[in-house]
């Protein structure tokens, strides 16, 4: 136990700043959709992904950088932009060797917070690319904070879940003295065997299936492994670490 | 369900700013132990007790009501205190027809809070009157808040489970979209055959009994209906309700 690296959940964005990030590694989890869809376009073949605050901003960016603009606000595509925030929109033939400038309501906003609050290394994290997230943080053997980015400050369960995922598949390598680590470990132990058949109780389920039929983005997202990839953020950019 | 009251459970003191209070009972929940030791307190005659923000107000309020001056800081009797904050300090021989002014790290704090969000009606709950809690928010019909103390901001297990039992008794009564209520009964669910058998996994439990040696306090305030009582604030105090 001694001397191996600490590993703490934080819940919501409202609670990051309990957390030390100097020194730490920082996953932020955006399960319904934004990580997931960052997993997606970087396994597909993207450039870069650059995720920005603002919808103006992804529209500035793009346009300097010769990207795509896209993003969301509250479950659909923004207002003014063309593309949204779904994984199977970013199908190799359309992102390879593209720069994808993402703007999200929480996924993208905790990573700014995580920047601002002296993270010291940066990924993404989701079901697909859940082993290359558990094989980076054991390799890197430093802290890490789980940064669920929940929805609007809410707690939500599916990012609980995952961080339960990678807390279930790494614990051994870290010494965890946190209540949310362990809850979210147990309630991913209580679904991990059918997570799709849980997902109906989510809040962010009724938003994403009832209102806009999702039904596909959702299997996408709670799929292990099916964009092996680690986002890695770099001065901006999210790129294959 | 339509019609019925909305219940949410505020994992934190840190979101309980996101849920809307006004015509809302707010439950103040700290297992480990504010709010177990209102009930013990109230339950064995105490006459009120008032729940106080800082030691110099704890002191000043005793001496003018005559009552007794009590608190805990870190899990232990605060500096410049004689009581602290265990249920089983509060015995009807001590307690009858006194007045108990009480400060605690979490418990009264949260209190204040929700003071300062509007609520409606505020009660505390703790294991110890668990069911006069249900039945209140049954009778009441009004929305509910079930607000989690946590420790210093951060999540904790025990007042998660507290929840978790009061949703799993009265969820038909109430319309309940929220990840944090389905985590907190799911949690429950799975521990709820033998709470003090799952309490040595939980941060607090380590902080009291490991460090002070604390195991009767905590056998206490994880069973359910020793203190039948409901602790109601009204203007500054807490009184059987």
């Amino acid at each position: 136990m001694n001397g191996q690296p600490t590993l703490y959940t934080s819940l919501s964005p409202s609670l990051l700043h309990l957390y030390d990030l100097n020194n730490a590694v920082v996953v932020i989890i955006d399960v319904f959709r934004a990580t997931s869809t960052i997993a997606a376009a970087l396994h597909n073949g993207a450039r870069c992904v650059v995720p920005v605050d603002t919808v103006p901003k992804a529209i500035a960016a793009a346009e300097a950088l010769g990207g795509i603009a896209a993003g969301e606000r509250d479950g659909k595509i923004a207002d003014g932009l063309q593309h949204g925030n779904s994984p199977l929109e970013y199908s190799p033939s359309f992102i390879n060797d593209q720069t994808l400038v993402l703007t999200t309501t929480n996924g993208t906003r905790l990573l700014h917070m995580a920047l601002d609050n002296g993270a010291d290394t940066i990924i993404t994290g989701s079901f697909p690319n859940l082993s290359a997230v558990c094989d980076f943080l054991v390799r890197q053997n430093k802290n890490v904070v789980l940064g669920c980015s929940g929805w609007k400050d809410r707690y939500n369960l599916e990012d609980t879940l995952f961080a339960g995922a990678v807390i279930h598949r790494i614990k051994e390598y870290f010494t965890i003295h946190c209540d949310s680590s362990l809850s979210a470990e147990l309630l991913y132990a209580s679904m991990k065997d059918d997570l799709l058949a849980h997902a109906p109780r989510f809040t962010h389920y009724h938003r994403l299936v009832e209102r806009f039929g999702l039904i596909e983005d959702i299997r996408f997202c709670l799929t292990p492994d099916v964009a092996p990839v680690l986002p890695l953020y770099k001065e901006g950019w999210l790129i294959r670490g």
